[in-house]
């Protein structure tokens, strides 16, 4: 098999072809192009083909991103014998069908979260993962804040227990961008298309968080979705977040605001909350977990801190310290600058590039695999059961 | 009618008995006595009386707090005909029969929060407060936190619509002083002395800040309740927070930890969070209410501080303002120190003994009635019901 | 001697004289009457009588901050028989009459800072306090920041050695009420009362605070003094902080912002500032301290917490620790509310009165003496000094 | 003349050359390559050669960092006729004689700061810049920090006035790598190579800071130099911040700690610092200046951030506003990512790219001009001519 024979010639360039070309895109973009100058990866990678429908407007975006070619059938380019890594940042309803064809034909594959728009493609998605991992092939889900440094710190702290036994986690993943009654329908607005809503979209995020920084599932959720302003201009020009109305109205098909409580497989609490209603929030994620032995926290307006309390520190000299996450013994932060000197919101998605190269060098998925990826879906589709039964408990899983 | 004619002589002192004399005597002494300096109270007050059952301890708690007086049996004291206020601090079993007793026999009462133990002492309460009013006869419960400046503050750019709408409310009160394992069984942990634990100590002033700030009544709740440590040592000496681990385990009787979401009657959505397992967080009350036009933000830890998110600022100017509430302009604060001198957790008593002074002077009952003190109950109440089916939304007032 | 025959007599309490009565007198009054209250104090005390020259504000003044009498002479007061301490809230041009005079009579002296507005005058002060100790009088000046619990806490971190040597030291003190180029002309702007401007008020603190927590003194400062606004009109109506805009214009003979570097006993550098142009900070005094092991920052802004980092913390846990100064190990905390419960501006006037009754009794002199009043004084001088030769250094004490 | 010629055909790329490769040439590697991809510049780059003394050395950085051949001789390069732009990133000896031949020949050039390592070296520089002016040779001095967008921001709205007149400027960059007394003698530590110490090298960026964003020049100062750890241990292995201690000891000759107060054209205040013993400071350059309307900080350890306080608004509305400069109507923002995803320490290094090939297609010096830096470089040279005189003001110009 391609890929097997490859990993033995490991100066042999990796090459991406990478699907879709929105903002992800261009994320994507600068970490493959990046992550390699900063971290000495295992192999070389080349930014081989960008995929999609519009041949004028993918040729311009390969142009921009610097990608050697375009192209507008991503089926061809799966079949192309010279692609290695299969990169999927288009919106969740082709997820599914991109990444399992991608991966029946030999591709590594990189996803774009959520996995899916719902639990059956996940599943099935898992399910392919799980079959080409046996003939060597990798995939992962792009769950990128895992790689925020402070995060990924958040996740090691705990997991080497300085903070005991975790008896409560809060999540919240905050955005004010539909406070705006004017702002138009766009696709993130409507089922068919993003699955969900800030549920989906963003509190994916907070999910995936909080699973990984605990190392634990959520078994368990009470649920409530919220649609707030339920009717909106339909799209006019452009897409996504910097499009403008058009004449005319339509229903919002997705929820604004998702509050859910939690139980951790260990009976652990948790309190989520994803909204596009917080006004001011511009971005925010924060996580808060809370154990036997000390606390931490994590913002994302402030994504190079952690705060981090220690029960065993001497008593008059309790509180929560202001790590700021920017030093050489921090995770990532030794292949940046010297001390003290700020990453931004992109540079996980360059250590999201650096993990998954160096797991198809050395045969193992790295940490966000599709499997995680249908562990949040499955999260996801629980909240919504739940909110369906007037918030009723349901047990993740048991809501197909 | 006694209480009439005093507010005819606007000279003659106010004559108090405090029922009680723990930790909240202690801040209650401390308001009485200061109020009258800083403000200019239209009547005199007078610390007459102090009551509680063990003689030798309410003596020497008078001699303390400055009571002229110490007294064992609170039916003799409320009698007395030289006695105008009530103020009870005692833990909230006994709120409703002192209450009801004092307002009948023609006594201003302030009465600690929560108002009652359940919801229908608290409704036997607001009718004896009902029917006092119409005899010239106050009554107030003590939701201090709505009188730290800040929060009145909150209250006050809401009600002139400087956030507009309210879409979402956040509130949380979260404290630490049970993740340790061998913190013993004291009063608060036991459902027949406190009603509830985390919900009804703590959580309550949640809730009645969220109703207060917002003015608006929370309709439905979905809540969960937890106690994550449910056997403790039984209280050895001591009582309330500082008691000691004697022999032997009790079964705590009340939550840890009340998790809600809720619907005002608005329909705005809210998350509440009532913790004694939040690590690291001594006494933090946070509350977060995003409108059309703007947010505002508090933090009980910051106490001296309100955040301001306006909407309506230029573009690249908005952000969340850090309003240090100490200024002569804000509430309360003339009668304090000049410009930037901060006020503490103490002083907002010295606010609520003003109010109610005035509102005796003026023949009007202050806000934080007991009306609303039902409310807050019938919330608490809604929970724990809602808390008993699985978290199925239940309507507040539904819950008998 | 009087005094000495009453600290025989435990029980017997102290009777207290204040002179002067604006807003120092009401911090002073809220203090003598609350720390007895929250703290046991060896020996009761009593407000006897408020001084001040005009009968009718001096009375109404007694009548509201409780004191039994008032009267207009001080000097009458200090040769009563029935006066056991002697507070001074005058302005600083009468600090030294009325000081000196109280300790020959045998009066405890508590005097607000600056000590004096000349070294001169500072030096007789001291020489008479120390005459006086030998007589079991003590004195005391009022740097009242040093009882900030967090300000205490931090000269006990220093003293222990959690911050190893300290290397350099900047202090703060910022305020904006000048920046109104209509504020008046008050007393605080003209030397002849004031002595100086920005520097002796504020900067006084913040020399003193330094001094305090590192327990090093300031040996020589390169200073420089500016006066923003050179005239302003003079006063109208009202004294003070509150004073109105009357006709005319005069010189503001102090400055308005002092500068100065400073290099301690010890060859640590000091960096001071004390700015009434400080625009949007009301009240802030800011001091960080860093040293060979660690650093302390304190900010006035957030007066129950202090900022601790400490070198010796594991790499990847270091940062500094936001410590909430609210808890029972902390300095004076034990005496006020439970865990987590912040105190205000006044309490440290509080804690200064605990200090000085318990000096009394046990015939020491709490640490703020007569001596550190001139240290500080010297200090001021020097900058001045320094100013007036080009900002070329000067060694503390050469000044004359 | 070349570079004429080229600016006539846009699509031509402009090939660089960067001479030195060191932590800086890393950051200016990936401006380089980045800047293209994120902002639509007039003209193509080309990374051409990057040139360094170690052939290998250099050979291996140019694969790392992307640039298409290697170099040993700067003067081979800089006759080329196929580079356009020469970027300067070695140590600060150098700087003169490569700017001053590269500009000869007719190459654009960038020149990391601070310019030159004295003030004669800088006057010849920009002097050679001037001349080149004039030829369509453009050159700038690399204070990147001028163009982190809240830093870029402050200066916009001090220069529409939105804080006033400017009555005080402080300025601090504070590091604490020098604490640990074993660091090794590096090159920053030696004056024949640094030129100065924390002055130059961290003090140069808050001079010229706090002149870019006021849009005002020092005009005098008084200041103090100090090497708190006068002998250190020779530089073992490795150079610069990784470098480690070797056998022996040798003198540190520059400053470790520099304060200075200043007086800018206009008489208002500034106060700077740059020290590298600021225990737990990693890297923080803050800035604040306060206006007759309004105030502005800054603090590197949170970049995204601008902090702005409005005399103008309502009273009881005012107070310091935290933007997160992360918008699109911010400044450089608008090319990046969505609202609310934050930039980081290097993005910087892409806007100077950005402004940089501007300033050559348009035939216009961005700011942060030769001129600028020659400023920045004599004030450098007034702090240390006034240290050298006991802290004495100094004219800045005055003292060659």
């Amino acid at each position: 098999m391609a890929s097997t024979e490859r990993s033995d010639a490991m100066t042999t360039p990796l090459r991406v072809a990478m699907i879709g070309y929105g903002f992800m895109g261009a994320a994507h973009s600068q970490a493959w192009r990046t992550a390699p100058r900063f971290f000495s990866l295992p192999r070389p990678v080349e930014l081989a083909v960008v995929v999609g429908r519009n041949a004028a407007a993918v040729a311009q975006a390969a142009e921009r991103w610097g990608w050697a070619q375009s192209a507008t059938d991503w089926r061809d380019v799966i079949a192309r014998d010279d692609i290695d890594i299969v990169d999927i940042v288009t919106p969740g309803d082709s997820h599914a069908e991109i990444a399992i064809a991608a991966l029946a034909a030999g591709k590594h594959v990189m996803c774009e979260k959520p996995l899916a728009n719902t639990v059956a493609e996940a599943e099935e998605m898992a399910d392919a993962a799980a079959a080409a991992a046996t003939r060597g092939v990798r995939a992962m889900v792009g769950f990128t804040y895992r790689r925020v440094p402070a995060i990924t710190l958040m996740r090691d702290l705990i997991a080497d227990g300085r903070i005991g036994a975790v008896h409560q986690v809060r999540a919240a993943y905050r955005q004010d961008w539909l406070v705006d009654p004017q702002m138009p329908l766009g696709w993130r607005l409507q089922k068919e298309l993003a699955g969900s809503g800030a549920l989906g979209d963003i509190g994916a995020h907070a999910i995936d968080t909080a699973q990984f920084v605990t190392g634990r599932r959520i078994a368990s959720v009470s649920g409530t979705l919220q649609t707030i302003v339920p009717r909106r201009p339909v799209l006019g020009e452009g897409s996504g977040l910097s499009g403008t109305a058009g004449e005319g109205y339509g229903d919002v098909t997705v929820d604004d605001v998702a509050l859910f409580s939690a139980r951790l497989d260990t009976g652990a609490l948790g309190s989520f909350e994803a909204t596009r209603f917080a006004t001011g929030r511009k971005n925010q994620l924060t996580v808060e977990v809370s154990g036997t032995e000390g606390a931490l926290a994590f913002d994302l307006e402030s994504l190079n801190e952690l705060r981090f309390f220690d029960r065993n520190a001497p008593e008059p000299l309790q509180g929560f310290t202001r790590i700021l996450v920017t030093e050489p013994p921090h995770p990532y932060l030794a292949a940046w600058w010297p001390p003290g000197h700020l990453l931004g919101y992109e540079h996980a998605f360059s250590h999201q590039v650096k993990d998954f190269v160096e797991g198809i060098a050395a045969g193992t998925d790295p940490h966000g695999t599709f499997a995680e990826g249908l562990d949040v879906q499955r999260v996801l589709g629980a909240v919504e059961a739940s909110a369906a039964r007037e918030s009723a408990w349901v047990a993740v899983g048991d809501n197909a």
